[in-house]
């Protein structure tokens, strides 16, 4: 069925799935507003009287979802909706088989990345909406409608911020990767919601990882990265899109689902960024560089890169993707099938 | 001289600072953009063939400053004017002893806040400007430019975000601190640039603080803090503005100067939160919480509160500080005649 889409069809499913995103986000602003005015407001008494933040917060991701799959499946009726809420009900993480089917055109949407960031009014939460054809992201669109970002791309057309900057943002020329990777590169990363404190646990290999990044060179036993900055949004959504931005250059997690980055590796791509796997391979400096493998849960993301000295910008990053391997830890995300 | 300032006077000042924020941000969006047209633009082609990112941003940073410093010192050539970029240049870290006068009107200035992400245009960067009276910030001003977030504060008067906003944002109820707090918190803090692999070092002192505030009730030898979330945006004065916006509850940083923090601090207070010293006493259950001292170097802020069951907001935002004592390890940053 995929193969049929033509370039038409594409180009309106795009256009669609951009207002899609501006429709939904500015749901998500509307439901931040009235927790703004709160229950002075005599719109939302019965809201606030009843629940706590993080039920309002429950009650808009579902709506927004909702809003979202009854809108793509009105139009689209023959295509297949992912969306994290609808699919988090009805499974438990530990039975979560891959979800994307092989081919056909999919929907993967999470109506908002960055839960607890939202409910602190912190502004970088999103919707994400992916689209995918054979399995692989064609359309993104996140949209962080209290920040005012909306990052856009389709494949071919090229990734945007706004409808009108195209990304990378520094494109003339777009730099290479620094020659001392990950030295000078900003390092994102986020802590998760894995907090047990078990020797080897994912808490401590990822603060392990976070660590060797950090620190000086020659440090950690010859692994200190010395990066520029480490950075944790609460959003891998919106890391990604930092990533295309060319904002972040290297992002780096384990765990995501497939809603979570679907979009943003459709505009990360298309914007010239590399991603692959997280898992460590035998031997970082000379194992293949796989493709991403959406549902692989480890994420390695490296942004756009033009060539440097003796290199293309496919060479530098790759060379960072095999510094970081070198650096962090496997973590302990598996799933059925995988 | 300061008791003298009438609220006439404060109000035009107030007035004249926010402008000089909206102006300052400007400059710096500006060079952003220099940087987004690369050297395609021929406007910029001498500029970037012969300057390194850093020159580049280092040169904006001191030509912001200058700016600030002729603006402030034209219009009150009485005020006594300290900025990053002129004292850094005139001083070693190590030499710098305390740089407020106890008295006199008093301009405490960082041109450009998050340094790095400028560099990389990751939107996160501001410029801070704080007024202070007799040693005390009276009147804050820190504009993202590229957020388009304007936070400003004056004594008396309320602190905003964009001018139309007040601060904190929820506040029909403002919410009480979490009842087990740190628990339900985001937790903000840096990475810094003391990187160095020393046992007993701030790197390892930080990264037992996180991972204690951050691992599961009962980790950590009974430590761990489960935070809702650790947030790391790369700028302090940023960490502040969204402190007192009511998006962080707690930051915890060492090391900053008085330019990194004097607008904050100015901005958190007004809006209700609370800020103190990082210096971990030796009874944390009932040493008494100071106000802050400016200059210290190390610094703990609780946002704004709302009264809770059986408490006073204030009384929350002192629970909330103990708990973060228990949890953290004091950072070494001494300054002479600390």
């Amino acid at each position: 069925m995929a193969a049929t889409l033509t370039e038409q069809e594409l180009d309106e499913i795009y256009v669609f799935a951009v207002q899609l995103g501006k429709d939904a986000g500015k749901l998500l602003l509307e439901a931040a507003q009235l927790r703004i005015s709160g229950s002075g407001d005599q719109t939302v008494q019965s809201f606030t009287e009843k629940d706590n933040a993080v039920d309002i917060v429950t009650k808009t991701d579902e709506d927004v979802e909702q809003f979202i799959k009854t809108s793509i499946l009105s139009k689209y009726p023959h295509h297949t909706f992912l969306g994290e809420e609808s699919y988090s009900k009805s499974t438990t993480p530990s039975s979560r088989p891959y979800l994307i089917p092989s081919s056909g055109p999919t929907w993967c949407v999470d109506p908002l990345d960055g839960t607890v960031n939202y409910t602190h009014l912190f502004p970088m939460f999103c919707v994400s909406i992916g689209f995918l054809v054979d399995g692989a992201p064609v359309i993104g669109v996140i949209y962080a409608p209290l920040l005012n970002q909306l990052f856009t791309s389709c494949k071919g057309k090229g990734s945007w911020l706004n409808e009108t900057q195209r990304l990378p943002l520094m494109r003339n020329p777009v730099p290479p990767m620094p020659k001392n990777a990950p030295q000078g590169c900003i390092f994102s990363c986020e802590w998760g919601k894995d907090r047990k404190d078990k020797k080897d646990g994912n808490l401590h290999r990822k603060v392990d990882s976070f660590l060797n990044m950090a620190a000086e060179v020659g440090g950690r036993e010859g692994k200190g990265g010395m990066v520029h900055g480490v950075r944790s949004l609460g959003s891998a959504t919106l890391d990604l899109a930092y990533t295309a931005m060319g904002a972040f250059d290297i992002w780096w997690e384990g765990g995501c689902w497939e809603w979570d980055v679907a979009a943003g590796i459709a505009i990360l791509e298309e914007a010239g960024g590399l991603v692959t796997t997280a898992k460590v391979p035998m031997n970082p400096d000379t194992a293949e560089i796989e493709p991403v493998r959406l549902g692989g849960r480890l994420y390695l993301a490296i942004r756009p890169s033009g060539p440097g000295e003796g290199e293309t910008g496919r060479e530098g990053q790759e060379r960072t993707v095999r510094e970081v391997w070198k650096r962090v830890r496997e973590l302990d995300y598996s799933r059925p099938g995988a």
